[in-house]
């Protein structure tokens, strides 16, 4: 089943089923995906028995998923990315098997064609293609096992990065304020088995197509997490309660082939430059550049839709 | 005028105003503090010219004033706890005169007599005693300046944290998850007029009185901040546009005199032992311990009420 929220004037939307193909809809039995969220158990069997989709869609009309939500975790799961990033940042992190998280702003997701606002091109403007999952109601404590079955959809995000204030934030130990404005969410959440074999071990086994300014970026696979999103949802619960529609992210996509796949942002490439020519070659973007991010499984089909954004002076 | 919400069933509560003398209550004009922060210009001369209280006001009736928020961003403006901090936890953080702001949990607040639930007293558990402020809608780039007018309310919370746990995520450089949990919030919150002179440059120049199982444990002035209440405002909005409703917090209270006034969390004292003892002394709190926070003015009244928390089993 795949969920999308069409804009209607309201901070939350209104929740719709999309059909196979992905061109039309039907109205859902619940007005918001929230409150899809908090009354899963009730609802789910109703949408997934919708099976006729009177409405055509127009991308254009749509909000993201869950349009804002009470909690935004996002992890950094890809080893490959990580190094990177560390490279280039100078930080030494201490050697540790716990995932790591942050918590980001989460009032507002931006909707998959939505522009995105930056007040300067100087604060390093990129984009972090990633997957992510959103749980019903999770207990503290839960163990990692135990959550998989809370993993109730899967979606598409861009992280959006602000790279000139995000390393010496880091340094602080306080992690990201400022370097994290407000995400964008690609246009359909699925469930876990709208992917069916490309769902395993808690991992979207996709490559997620990143193209920037129409120009192929990378196409790394999410399969190679260091831990996966039932990991990564005890490791937020271990001491809060996890709210209904609590978003968590796998951070970056990034594979250790990346010389030969590319990479899901421009941080990256610029790690790899470091490391190769001992200078980043890449700038970051500039107003009226576009990234789009669509991950694809190898059918050809791309079960969340793409997310195209431009970037826009504030 | 002083506001709080009485538990109705729901996860927003119901606003209401509450007397000069903090026993007696009127019910609102409008539902929910997070409905008033959305519409302040138009509510809040309404609720201001509320003058008759007909209801008698139980404590125990009370959920924090904004039971949820979009947005909890919480500072460290105390320079006299940070170097503390850093002392004990083997912390270098670059020289810099940002101010130090991490994302928190803001789906729950706890109530200002709840329990508060912990899985384990290995976690290092603690209090924190601050202030916060509460601010309508903020537009991305504001100067501190600007940022004064946007501070509608002013409140008084308990920033629970996992010291185990505290150390390792800050040296990760993500910032803290798991080492913070929901916070308290004491009952009333007060619109900055209602302070008086004691609201100064964006501080609350109150002695915030913390008492652990019933001993006076500290009592620091809130005047001391580092960077004012506008100023952490501006910095989280440097980036993002603010939600209505998003508290920002000062960080723990502290003043450079903590041997001679205490401290409003535990772990301050602990590095207090360390520097003057080598070792720390005071154990972090009990399942069954108890800690109580009231700010004061210098007649003695306490505009947010009193927080009265005990810590228990999960």
């Amino acid at each position: 089943m795949r969920l999308a929220t069409l804009r209607d004037g309201t901070k939350d939307g209104r929740l719709i089923v999309v059909s196979p193909d992905g061109n039309a809809y039907a109205a859902a039995t619940v007005g918001t995906l929230q409150e899809a969220m908090e009354r899963w158990d009730e609802v789910a069997g109703q949408l997934t028995a919708i099976a006729e989709f009177p409405e055509a869609l127009d991308p254009a009309q749509l909000a993201a998923p869950l349009p804002r939500a009470w909690q935004w975790l996002d992890g950094s799961a890809f080893q490959s990315h990580g190094d990177l990033m560390d490279a280039v940042l100078g930080i030494t992190k201490p050697k540790t098997d716990m995932p790591l998280m942050y918590q980001g702003t989460s009032d507002k997701f931006y909707g998959p064609r939505d522009d995105v606002k930056f007040g300067d091109e100087a604060l390093g403007i990129d984009f972090e293609g990633e997957f992510g999952v959103i749980v019903d109601a999770v207990p503290m404590g839960i163990s990692a096992a135990d959550a998989m079955a809370h993993i109730r959809l899967v979606v598409q995000i861009n992280d959006w990065s602000l790279r000139t204030l995000a390393g010496p934030e880091m340094k602080t130990g306080f992690g990201w304020v400022q370097a994290k404005p407000p995400c964008g969410m690609a246009p359909f959440a699925v469930t876990p088995d709208e992917l069916g074999a490309d769902w395993r071990n808690g991992r979207v086994c996709l490559n997620l197509n990143v193209d920037w300014n129409g120009q192929r970026f990378g196409a790394a696979n999410g399969e190679p997490m260091g831990h996966g999103f039932h990991e990564l949802v005890a490791h937020a619960a271990r001491t809060r309660d996890l709210v209904a529609g609590t978003v968590i992210g796998s951070g970056t996509v990034s594979n250790p082939n990346f010389r030969e796949i590319g990479s899901s942002c421009i941080a990256e490439r610029r790690g790899i430059e470091v490391l190769d020519q001992g200078d980043p070659k890449t700038a970051f973007m500039a107003f009226g550049d576009t990234v789009r991010m669509e991950a694809v499984d190898t059918a050809g089909r791309a079960p969340f839709g793409a997310l195209e954004q431009k970037v826009v002076r504030a």
